[in-house]
């Protein structure tokens, strides 16, 4: 089967400087891949012309003439820019022209329009944000990571469904645990509405497991953990955070003495590799999970490299058809209440 | 001035075996210090004997027959352990035996017992956890970090102001920016409770600067950060979670090959220092605000080094009369209103 992916070319801190030679890249690894470059047409050609890709037949470039910026109010670029690289991306989805589409856009936007324009599956409110965290014994899928604050007691259980279905597809698990983010293990802990979830994922037919600490989220213990989308975006924002003040107390640790410019040149190679490890790029591609499409989230630094996992990922997502997985199960829910 | 503290000599992972030393090593630091070491008597002068300190004058031994299990249920402990050692040292605070108790036991149960027998400042409901984080450019005041979830914008009020006046107490800064913790920096960001408290803040007479987000926890670009529990616990929880990653990824990759064995070797007291800068015993010593006496949770793993940190962080919070200071500035909020 040929997987058509379409790509916001000028999303991103990088535009397709960058994207470009990703999509190039991907086509090189991927004899079923064929895509779809939107944005303006005669900055994706300089680019194309650049990697002698002008004649690939496998790229389609489709022209738009607006630009989301990166802090750009959604409601915002909803409203006046209906021919945004972003909003004709995931058009070519609904269209039918694309399986897939992949932005390092404005995350707000992108939500926002991917909303507006593919709509939500049947009961779905909003679009919840899902990645995977590395950890120690394995990595583990986290979501929301921002869209929504305030979630209620449904919407994690729903959460705890999309997630599930995820992993399952792409991780090919049978049934994967999932447990819920809280300030202790005990039953007893937690507010109302973590409380009132663990009473309904513990009804459902997912294999939840019960609640974790924030510290399980690098555990790799769990496949998937929930929480609302205030806690998820404030625990993955505060993990860049310390990783940065690691990386700069290493960085002043290897260059204060003598011995530490020594010990640094000579552990620079591994040092590198932790870098490498802990670069959230390394895990790039976000689920934009509840849509009638799949939308897949890049990290606005993503480099090509890491875009280029981006589009793995829609790749792995369109092969397992995650968007009718979930509503499969979402349908399920709903029989049972 | 004499500053009288009481230790809870059983509380923690280790109990008198480093909580004495501490306790002798503050002596020796501070000669204006007189300790309280509350706990079963045998054991403590036991510890005292092989520390040759059995006549020190400035310690005396308060016996308590119970000890509060960490992690026994809060009310269960406060119901059935009258005679606890956590219980009897936030007793000498009350009788007016000691200006502040250290504990490293159950953080639950101290806040439970604390409460039920300081009692809470006018106009306070709960206690607070307010601790230090590292960061790049200085560090930081975060509070709550677990004590109470689904704060009202109210509350988030008290703790701002409360963190503000320990901030400005401890570190002699006059006027201490303070921050909310939000998922983006702009107004429209965030629910309803952040939304509000942040029009409160501003009304007030803290240096308010707005809205930051997680990765401002560690660039300590700003003196205060407040937010709920729930969140706060979760940050700080992620936080240890990523920190023993790394440590675990530091360590696979300067031992799975020979070069990194090398490297590693040469690097090892960087990557200790490293450990250390990181260790949050360094940082020991969060402190219950909101109570009508100084009240500091050690770290439950804290050794003697580290507890004494926290004996310390007491002596400073008496100096400098955080809780006076906290309810002068609660009763100006009063007639604010």
């Amino acid at each position: 089967m040929t997987v058509n992916i379409a790509l916001d070319a000028m999303g991103g801190d990088y535009g397709p400087s960058e994207i470009v030679p990703a999509a190039i890249a991907s086509l090189s690894a991927y004899s079923e891949l064929e895509l779809l470059l939107v944005g303006k047409e005669e900055a994706i050609q300089e680019e194309l012309a650049k990697h002698n890709a002008s004649d690939n037949e496998r790229i389609q470039v489709v022209h738009a003439d607006e630009v989301v910026e990166m802090h750009e109010p959604p409601s915002q670029a909803l409203r006046n820019k209906k021919n945004s690289s972003m909003r004709i991306a995931i058009e070519q989805v609904r269209e039918g022209h694309a399986h897939a589409c992949v932005s390092a856009g404005n995350t707000g936007a992108l939500m926002a329009t991917a909303r507006f324009v593919l709509k939500m599956l049947p009961n779905m409110d909003r679009p919840a944000i899902c990645t995977t965290l590395p950890g120690k014994n394995g990595h583990t899928h986290v979501l929301d990571l921002g869209a929504n604050v305030d979630s209620s007691s449904e919407q994690l259980l729903q959460f705890a469904i999309m997630g599930s279905q995820l992993t399952s597809a792409v991780e090919n698990k049978d049934n994967p645990t999932v447990a819920l983010l809280n300030v202790g293990e005990e039953e007893i802990k937690g507010n109302d509405r973590v409380k009132q979830a663990s009473v309904l994922l513990a009804e459902s037919n997912l294999n939840y497991i019960g609640f974790v600490e924030g510290n399980d989220l690098y555990s790799g213990d769990v496949d998937v953990i929930v929480c609302d989308g205030f806690v998820g975006n404030i625990a993955l924002k505060t993990s860049e955070g310390l990783a940065e003040f690691i990386q700069h107390t290493l960085r002043d640790l290897f260059t204060t003495s003598l011995y530490g410019k020594l010990a640094g040149a000579i552990a620079l190679p591994i040092l590198k590799s932790l870098k490498h490890k802990l670069d959230p790029k390394q895990y790039n591609g976000a689920s934009l999970l509840g849509l009638r499409g799949i939308v897949i989230k890049s990290h606005g630094s993503a480099d090509r490299v890491s875009f280029a996992t981006a589009i793995k990922e829609a790749m792995i997502e369109v092969e397992k058809n995650v968007p009718d997985r979930i509503s499969a199960n979402l349908d399920l829910l709903q029989l049972e209440n």
